[in-house]
């Protein structure tokens, strides 16, 4: 530390602004703003080339604060900078309905780039900007002009390293070599337990250079040396930089600084007004003088960024008018103007196909068929291509061409998921991910955080019950398909068949408000007729698959694989309709005639089956229905013996129809 | 490389085994197996102390196969060491009921100690054996006598380095020092997805340096330096020790070794009668010469060992008989004689004190009041004990002494639960994890893995709903208590109060079938009262709490903290009873009578009210109930904010109760 904490002031702004707004909240925590203040100060007004009256603008640079519980720190930043949020806003910190919530949220506040708190998450996302940024600038930068040219900055605290995900998301960043990725880590050696030398002792500057990123170590409180070290970490370009900034936790708080004391609770009106004293500062609450303000505003310097970016944007335009309008409509997240109709041509090629495969297999080809209308699609799997059908023959690695389009992304789920969850933040992608539907649950954080933040990333499970045979319980899903249909938010697909399954796709791909997981089987499933009626109604969710032959007396539901069961039953009895249901979402969204339609509520006779957990049904079969499903976990056999096994076979649907229609 | 492939005939005997095994099953993974046979040869036949007629001797080494895919070298391990698994049994590979499903699972084969499958699991199940391991030696050994003295052997492959669980588990592994593991990673270059170096090019000795591991690199089909390596690893008390071991995928088949093509798919035919003749095997399908079966035989050698130790065993017991009585009763996994006695004086005790405080606080005090009577309970938490409320006042930590009862997990879930799951299946603990029921996703899948094995480990959530107001969305569980509820084997309890919380605990440690989920609140609860009757049926996991006044007319149905909100709507309403249901799990397994008693058939009023996913709760009340819950996610905000907000209150019960039965 070379300057006297007093004559701090800029940084010390922050200082204030954290440990007031905690104070004021009641909650909230100090610590790591006041720790990582004067790095903010570095980054922010020396580096971070953004504009705070437009927090869209394409080319900004990304922020991320992962270590996101220090919110107040980004808050501060915000409204220091010049951003729309007020000191008023910042009062309501942690309060309902505020632009301030206790972890930085998406839509929120101006300039949030995503949702943070979840450890070790939000430097996965700052790989997924960084990954987006490096893919889209090699698709469309030219040789004479670049028109996507920004770096990602993320701060990053000690549970982020800590967290399994940092170790997936940073190796691969490293192998992928993204040399626009800088990120700050607090080393401030406290965690909430304590000093963390009992129980986390990795020498991260090793740990990161195995990775293949360039390491530097500095003092996190002496700006010559974060802005020297910031200069190498851009000079760098062919790998990703990791800055170590040792730091002392809650700095200024005489009593409480660089113990865990100051890492989530207020300090307290004492001990605040003894900061005040330490740092010299003498406004009051939420007072920040005219010169600071003058220090840390943005704006001018913000909007001749944007204006030099929107003259090469312009030359680019001119010189290249299809790359530029094509980028502005991927960025904007708008689909091809034709894509719907050239998507129903497909669905309704594949309906006259009429092919019995397994939905993983269908799903490859409606990849095949999207794929080459949508550019912006940035597929992946981890490490199971061969196995989910996740490549189509447009795909092009990135980890070989910068430009392509598919990322190999290894053995990490929770990686890849964070990391899509970033590249669909950035903007210009529709990324979609794959690993078996069981390992999902390795992701599974990460699936809930793109639906909070409603982003257009499809997720892509197969191997998707016990069909899936051999491999036995640790991959046969049994309570997973019912954990996704809960998350708010998230649409989950199980198709039955190869029209179902581009239908699915293609509502994946035109929902733009949140993401999709679509849910597809390792076993063919035979091809089911449909009129087009039927066909238009597959993406409301839930339909009338076979109308019951004489009056109806009873409603058997099912998706997937067990669709061909319930038709198979169908053709043994009287008075029985059949509903698919792929997505039960979409269904609950319809009115309340169509789902009557679907569904009449005085028919109560009703027998759902699905090859996975029995619960999920009873809210459409009420007390006086049937699931057949599962409730325990499964075996390693062969399919076929696994559902005689379970009892989920067409003889148990008959049963359970006969026995509630007695 | 030294020795040529066909004079390894004893090695050759796993190769052999595993491509016939694989081809009659027509699935499975024969490339690990092959790969590693020579790295097997080295530690089964010259190191692993264990007695195969014997797979429960307590003292006995432990061996995890992390890469669990390569199962039929295990199962071909255990048939030549001379365990009881037969050719036949191999023969029945992946098939219904056999002993050798796909991938090894506890409970089927004997010698298998733990179910792998979800990849770098198994390396944390090894840590924490080895943790287990070295925590009940400091408890029981004495300087003259050693009673518990072993190894943990873990072979891995480069899908377990990937995944960020290796990172979590051998950070704290290196952390914690905990020499008696001993790791052999396949370094093959080959995942599903083709060679690893597009996707992972980690320096993998480096980062195990990092984490402060001895680190030692060989070829892995040189004996000699195989050989040397574990001597080395043994010899190094104080780390862990990772051996790289440089293989070469599927080696012996002409044409498929060193690809891809041999990782998760038979041969074929043709090549394994190619790869016969590479090995100079003459030998038909599940044919093995007497002399290889000699060399691998491991019986007598096994015998002896146990021999000695039940020897020294015996000296321990004369000298140390309290010692050795409580070592035998902690292994056995029985509780105390008197510990029911106990724990329902104090659930008594609790009772009469009436108190209104967080459910997360009564936790601490049952911990406070079992912990003392338990030393097989091994704590901990991520990073959360002071939030948590894991810490009492016996608490020592391991980092500390190593005969210490409560381990500071660090912000390492996922590593934890699987350590956890180890310990636990290691014998002689009873371990407690702890986080934010949010985490628990980030550990999902060991969650599952602690059912699916039916692991006395036991999960302690706290901050379980809206209820812990300002940290907002990212910490608000809404569909997580629904996903443990559907999890096959878990018990999942939602107590109201601290009566509720003593009890929940007190099933959670007599469980031994199982594991359970204990969720708390952040929140104080109001106490409820309670007759003894009504105290007894709290394990019944449903109950009636307050009786109706008059005729029943309406059932409310409430867990945890929306116990209250029902008491005060009943206190409003006529013909109303309120079931607390901590427990449903424990609730649908009663029989028919008491359901029926609880909640009568023909009692269709029902609401049910639960600050979470409402479509858990259609299972009970049917097509013409009601749920009062979440459906969204949280926000940030004070909790009774958030209540009135998402319009979880007692007008709402009441609003409901009225609508339902007008």
């Amino acid at each position: 530390m070379t300057t006297p904490l007093n004559e701090r002031r800029i940084a010390n702004a922050i200082r204030v602004l954290a440990m007031d707004a905690v104070q004021k909240a009641n909650s909230g925590h100090p610590g790591a703003p006041m720790g990582m203040a004067d790095i903010a100060d570095v980054v922010w007004r020396e580096f971070l080339n953004h504009n705070p009256t437009n927090p869209q603008w394409p080319n900004r640079d990304r922020f991320v604060l992962s270590n996101g519980h220090g919110s107040m720190l980004q808050y501060a930043l915000l409204h220091l900078t010049g951003y729309d949020l007020s000191i008023a806003d910042l009062q309501q910190f942690r309060q309902l309905h505020s632009k301030t919530p206790g972890h930085p949220e998406l839509g929120y506040a101006p300039g949030i780039e995503t949702t943070t708190g979840p450890l070790g998450q939000g430097i996965a996302n700052a790989v997924g900007f960084a990954l987006a940024e490096k893919t889209l600038a090699a698709q469309f930068n030219k040789d004479d002009l670049s028109v996507v040219d920004h770096f990602t900055y993320c701060f990053l605290g000690d549970g982020c390293l800590m967290e399994g995900v940092s170790h997936e998301a940073c190796s691969l960043a490293g192998t992928l070599g993204l040399g626009k990725l800088v990120a700050y880590y607090d080393d401030n050696g406290i965690s909430i337990d304590g000093e963390v030398e009992g129980w986390f002792s990795d020498d991260t500057e090793q740990r990161f250079l195995a990775y293949g990123w360039q390491v530097l170590k500095v003092d996190g409180h002496d700006a010559d040396a974060l802005r020297a070290a910031t200069l190498e970490a851009k000079a760098e370009t062919g790998k990703p930089t990791l800055i170590i900034c040792k730091t002392i936790i809650g700095l200024g708080s005489p009593n409480k600084q660089g113990k865990e004391d100051c890492h989530g609770a207020p300090l307290g009106n004492d001990e605040i007004a003894l900061t005040r004293q330490a740092l010299g500062w003498t406004e009051e609450a939420f007072v920040i003088p005219a010169d600071i303000y003058a220090a840390w505003d943005a704006k001018d310097k913000g909007a001749k960024s944007e204006a030099a970016w929107n003259e090469t944007f312009a030359a680019y335009a001119a010189k290249y008018p299809t790359e530029a309008a094509e980028l502005k409509r991927r960025v904007s997240g708008d689909l091809p103007a034709d894509f719907v109709a050239q998507a129903d041509a497909y669905i309704a090629e594949v309906n006259a196909k009429a092919e019995t495969i397994a939905t993983r297999k269908a799903s490859q080809n409606a990849l095949q068929a999207f794929g080459p209308l949508l550019p912006e699609i940035l597929g992946g799997s981890a490490d199971l291509a061969g196995s989910n059908l996740t490549l189509w023959k447009g795909c092009v690695g990135v980890q070989d061409n910068p430009a392509g389009n598919y990322v190999h992304y290894g053995v990490r789920e929770f990686g890849m998921t964070a990391i899509a969850n970033g590249v669909a933040l950035h903007g210009g992608f529709i990324p979609y991910v794959a690993t078996f539907l069981m390992f999902m649950e390795y992701a599974r954080n990460a699936v809930r955080m793109s639906a909070l933040m409603k982003q257009r990333v499809i997720h892509v499970y197969t191997h998707d019950s016990i069909g899936l045979g051999e491999d036995g319980p640790t991959h046969q899903p049994v309570e997973q398909i019912a954990s996704l249909r809960g998350t708010p938010n998230l649409n989950t697909w199980r198709p039955c068949d190869t029209v179902e399954a581009a239908i699915s796709w293609k509502s994946a791909l035109v929902r733009s408000e949140g993401p999709t997981a679509l849910i597809f089987s390792r076993q063919n499933l035979p091809f089911q007729a449909r009129t087009d009626a039927q066909i238009a109604d597959v993406a409301k969710g839930g339909y009338v698959l076979a109308k019951e032959k004489g009056e109806l007396k009873a409603i058997i539901i099912a998706t997937g694989s067990e669709v061909s069961l319930a038709m198979e039953a169908y053709a043994q009895l009287e008075g029985v309709r059949v509903v698919s249901m792929p997505c039960a979402e979409e269904f609950v969204k319809q009115d309340a005639a169509y789902r009557e339609a679907v569904l009449p509520a005085n028919i109560r006779a009703r027998v759902a089956v699905e090859a996975a957990h029995v619960d999920y049904w009873w809210k459409f079969v009420g007390l006086d229905g049937r699931v057949i499903g599962m409730t325990t976990y499964g075996e390693s056999a062969p399919a076929k013996d696994l559902y005689q096994h379970f009892g989920i076979t067409t003889d148990a649907v008959v049963a359970a129809v006969k026995e509630i229609t007695a």
